[in-house]
């Protein structure tokens, strides 16, 4: 049976959903007050999680400072005190909604991590709003 | 792949764990402190779950916003507040125990959420005690 | 200069704001849905402060098994999985508000502290409703 | 003894660390990542505490609902899903600092709460930096 | 469809991630601080769920009062408050990571539990480090 | 009025409750399952408090960065992933109790920290158990 190792990171940046194929009309009756033009923000809390068979040797399924570090490299360092919409190379099209923030984060760590183990973002953005990519 | 979100409300409510069919000697053998006669309480806090592909246009799964709307006027305003036994029409009968609220509130989201969409409801009682129906 | 050291319990319990002096419409125009003639319930944390020098041979100001003792033996077997109003005597005629549970509980704890510490009650009702006796 | 009341609600805003008076390089020297040009954001957490004698006829210091109103109406109202500093009148100038911010959110208060009633704002910027207004 | 319980406990406990097999300097390469020789400790935050039908009579998938009674009995007995590497029989040999821990755990309840029950452990080494066994 | 800020940071360490005056049977008496002879150990959250007059250039009463490097480089690198009775020089014969603890903190600060702020440490060993000093 496998294990599921999960380590948590955080970065805090500002926002704004937006679809540019629409008025700024239609963009505030869809998104609301999260359409807001000059962006509002949050503290993201990401939980970046790996599956697989721990090393006997170690222990270990996979070393959580590594892990860490692989997260500050390559996510937290681009996104955060970030504007996303506007400081990433991400979101210049792709509207930056916590799902879609979650598949980018997934595919940047996806080629970082050995094709062996399961890889799985959460995504928190809010204490009361989260996603989860890809779902169990 | 999919993509699960989550939204999470609260209600607070008075309950007992009572089953008609048994004695009071029995109901106390069997549930303890939780069937005191005159109720206790507790502060729920309810994550409700979808899952599915976003939508391209809008990069949402589920408006969060829309969804706690639905779970308030169909979940909280029923339950916030009140006596799950003697205040709901769910309880009647029902033993209001974790499992069978989460049920209860599973099948009463259920009917409002596109039936393309997977439903979960975790429902914790306490930050020790909490149920997750279906189960993974 | 002292130091305070804190203990955080909980119980769950039932209530409902009422007083008798009022007609149930006055109840209900003051209270509103915390008034609910069948009652709601909480769980409530409940942190116990206690303020004075530690003593030299122990490093302790207060050994915290003791203080989590005397809460359990004084406070919550009296409150937990009870209804407030209707099965502990403290509230037979004052109302149960945050407010008036913390006063009580100082109340019942002073009496099994020594004088010469402080003592300091912070009541959680829910996670964003919360009380403390006296006010720093 | 007085009893201190407290209500937590949330807001989530972007914002820039930013003084006008200084070259960019100063800014950037003083406020790091915070003074990111095109703004970063956080889910800022709200506690306002009340501090008083509770009313004999109804046990409560100040009316948790009446002060959850009043901290929506004239606070989140105002700064959630906003930039602080160019969607609100009191970042114009002066720098959103938590400690700034603090100040801003206990003056409208101020304005709204009996003089006879001892107020203060704690503000958590992320769950490891907050600061408390005015200082016990 | 079946629900899922979880119930959670905690232990205090000390510790050393060490392979006997290997050199102090190999050790203290590969496991850095974590292999301290004189320890050190984390407050472990563990779940225990358990999935299954609820039983029609009670209305419970498993009593919580029985799971934390068998978790507190076979596990947190041993191990809150020790030294896991010198006071279990299960870490003389085996490395205490986080991964190990819980698969020693869960080996030690499932012999407690129905096999008609699915078991699972979810362990927090730290609120930012956590592992779960079976993986989902 | 004066504004308080505050810093939490972290550290994962060992220790034992003992007094070299007494023999093992008064330590175990009096400490209980704290005083185990192999140690065992905590995840000890900290919270480093200075309280003073926003600075009117940057609006900041200290610089946060600024703190928890003070408190990285002179607390948490010396205690972090170490063994408070062995390891460190400040508990050779001072018995490792949170008060004690909080008060060795308080004073390795107080001389990096400029006189004119108030400084408060608060130190959780545990999210139930924790200590402030000075006291308020």
């Amino acid at each position: 049976m496998k294990i599921k190792v999960s380590r948590k990171e955080h970065f805090n940046a500002a926002h704004r959903l937006y679809n540019p194929a629409w008025s700024d009309e239609e963009n505030a009756r869809i998104f609301g007050k999260c359409s807001n033009p000059n962006y509002h923000g949050h503290n993201y809390e990401l939980v970046v999680s790996v599956t697989g068979t721990p090393d006997p040797q170690t222990g270990y399924v996979f070393d959580m400072k590594v892990l860490s570090d692989l997260v500050r490299d390559y996510v937290t360092k681009k996104f955060d005190h970030k504007n996303l919409n506007l400081d990433t190379k991400y979101f210049k099209t792709l509207n930056p909604t916590a799902e879609n923030i979650a598949v980018v984060i997934w595919k940047i760590l996806r080629e970082k991590i050995d094709s062996s183990l399961d890889l799985k973002i959460t995504l928190y953005e809010t204490e009361r709003n989260y996603v989860e990519y890809p779902a169990p």
